[in-house]
């Protein structure tokens, strides 16, 4: 073909392709990720990737809607891609519920897209994790979250991280008691002022918004509270516990921290900050944010909460619920800065060298040999020179390689390069398998 | 909210959802797949679910133009969702190849989108699982994608399939030296009915559009070649092997046969059938079709074959290359039919009752316990009567429940059921691990 009637070959602006280094890694976490979820009798559900804008939408309003891929289908139907897995998971339970049953725990696994300006690593299609429990008010579920995540973390490799946790209740409680209820809007916005602007500032523009000012002091007392978990447990009832609704939030944290801790868990990954019930509008109980001790500026890895009632756009079931979602691509670039993602280019083991076209047939006895016995091996696609197939096999990070030459083949045996120390033996066949398990499991 | 406010929950027409009985088989099954493509060497990529129109249609015409999804970004680009994972992959190669180095063996696992009209158990979203070896015309890759089919398929849980290959360099061959090679579309057309028509009208056919009579009873000779592996091979050669290029074709699908024999795959699931060069255009060497002996009417579900040039397109760096595709839906439903999915609802293995809130603690120190040695375990989220829970975890198809009220966990001990026997014993908590597993490993 002429070089003018070529095609430019490119990805679209804020998407991505994932080569063999990001995806082999990727793929795995992906497989840790099911498997903690399974491990707690959470089971996997897919939905499609388009839907009608009308369910995706619903309530959210503009800013949602500048965000979705949207179009009108071949049959003239309104559509668009789904921007998150929530949405989508309430319009399922809506439909299913009844025949699933209650409580139901489920993860979902699945790319999102979102139109928003590409930037600080933030792509247009991003895989999350989600995971809830519906159809339960029971604090059982929310101490199983926290579980859920805190064994997330430690599984996908990380040592330093914590597990924010918050109650609504307690915020919601206090703001009712202050006849707030009206304002929780303004408040909270003010509130998320704090770190910056200070105090005053903020006791200023709440009584700008119609707070009176020793309500907006109150709320600002409730947002310092600090220290241990016990103590802030503590303070929060002393001084916040009067009210039902505080007290029972107050509560409910209490026991989760209880539990963790029962439960041989590493409670000291787990702390009371009151400063998350802020940004988690959607959420009326228990909340979840997750920071990386040493990577505290990307944000929470995992976020989630409690709500009242999941599907009410689409049912009359009520439907509460807990869970939270993991982002895996933030995930993975967090991993990448901390250097956990090792050096893993490529996941097959071994190489079985091609020496002679004839050999083929031997070459594929001993592959499928050593893969019954879970070895991961590659017979080379030419026959090209030796060396130069197994500098391929270094460039693709394998542990070993097997050359078979007719002499070799025809005494029962082959040769067995350790690609790591450079050695090379004569291993009979009848002792392969154990001679790669023993250079792959090797120092 | 008013009833008349909800949005009528629903998926669009040819889309679905996935409850866990069908997700959990399909989760599974996509692990086995990958496991198997990882075991001989190939390593997994992703691409976007997005891309240029222009990247997508290529030279693709107006048919795929009407299955794709397609409209303006919000940047005003001309998108559409990825309707194969081909043309993504050619894409990805001209971009990449670069960097990775050939011979390169990817997989991908990932949905793809057409509008077609949703019918016969089709969907407009669905999963492929695709592998390819590119960058080298060895047979050798030909060779060892026939392995793979046959090992995907047996790792799949089927017994009896069946593996049709053919190769289209004895038809070209044929067609060259009959002079026919502007009219190889007419005469597939033709030859496409032979099975309706018989050979009289496919030759009046030929004849109709300016083939000899003599040439298209030459092409009908070629289809007619039937026989064990041997005989085709013996009558290929003898009728078809003065020309140079069938000749090759033919050896290649000599060698084919020769390696899977002497490689200890099972042989007898490999069959030429010279009929399947004639559906796969794209191609132009190994072809391959597998079909379900039980269900042969679903048509092949892993299909595939040798190309001379995977991204003439987009680059000019030739890209020879083999591979195949397993379509997962169409396989799912086939597994459904031939009921080899199992009844496995769902994937936890243990349930821990929640006799009482206040036994939380321990009843995530069990769980984690038994999660520490491999096993699923849900603690049920509400404190609701045994027999409730007991029928929940029935329901869930577990296996086992474990039931610890204050009297057991203050003895260090608890109780353990088998929920398909409905026997239940006494198990000390150090024991615990060893009683479970004697349980869910028991008949």
């Amino acid at each position: 073909m002429a070089d003018n009637a070529r095609i430019d070959p490119r990805t679209l602006k804020g998407f991505r392709d994932y080569p063999p280094a990001l995806a082999i890694p990727r793929e795995r976490l992906m497989d840790t990720i099911r498997a903690v979820y399974r491990g707690y009798g959470y089971v996997p559900i897919d939905t499609p990737a388009l839907e009608y804008t009308e369910i995706l939408l619903g309530k959210g309003g503009e800013e949602t809607d500048k965000q979705l891929f949207r179009f009108n289908d071949g049959g003239g139907r309104d559509v668009a891609m789904r921007f998150d897995l929530t949405v989508p998971f309430a319009r399922f339970a809506a439909q299913h519920i009844g025949q699933l049953g209650t409580p139901f725990k489920r993860y979902h696994l699945a790319p999102v897209w979102r139109g928003e300006s590409p930037q600080r690593g933030r792509f247009r299609e991003f895989v999350q994790c989600d995971f809830d429990t519906i159809g339960t008010t029971s604090n059982a579920a929310d101490i199983e979250v926290a579980l859920v995540i805190g064994d997330l973390l430690a599984a996908l490799g990380f040592e330093r991280f914590t597990v924010h946790v918050n109650n609504r209740m307690v915020l919601n409680g206090l703001l009712d008691e202050l006849g707030l209820g009206d304002k929780v809007g303004p408040v909270l916005r003010a509130l998320d002022k704090l770190a910056k602007v200070g105090a005053d500032a903020v006791v200023a523009e709440m009584v700008e918004r119609g707070v009176e000012a020793g309500a907006a002091r109150r709320v600002l007392e409730l947002a310092g509270v600090e220290g241990s978990n016990a103590e802030i447990l503590d303070q929060l009832a002393t001084r916040f516990g009067t009210n039902a609704v505080a007290a029972e939030g107050i509560s409910r944290l209490r026991q989760l921290l209880d539990v963790v801790a029962a439960s041989g868990a590493p409670s000291e990954r787990y702390r009371i900050d009151v400063s998350i019930a802020r940004g988690l509008d959607y959420y009326t109980g228990t909340v979840y944010e997750t920071f990386l001790d040493d990577l505290v500026a990307i944000g929470s890895v995992c976020s989630g909460g409690r709500y009242d009632d999941l599907a009410s756009l689409y049912t009359k079931t009520r439907l509460p619920g807990v869970g939270a979602s993991l982002g895996l691509d933030r995930l993975v670039a967090a991993m990448e800065q901390l250097d956990l993602l090792g050096d893993v280019a490529e996941r097959a083991a071994v190489l079985v060298v091609q020496f002679a076209e004839t050999g083929l047939g031997d070459y594929h006895r001993l592959a499928r040999q050593l893969r019954a016995a879970g070895v991961e091996v590659e017979v080379f696609a030419d026959p090209k020179k030796v060396g130069q197939q197994l500098a391929y096999a270094e460039r693709r990070g394998y542990r070993a390689a097997i050359i078979a030459g007719p002499d070799e083949i025809a005494e029962g045996a082959v040769q067995l390069k350790d690609l790591r120390h450079g050695t090379q033996a004569k291993v009979a066949e009848a002792d392969l398998v154990g001679a790669v398990r023993a250079v792959l499991e090797g120092p």
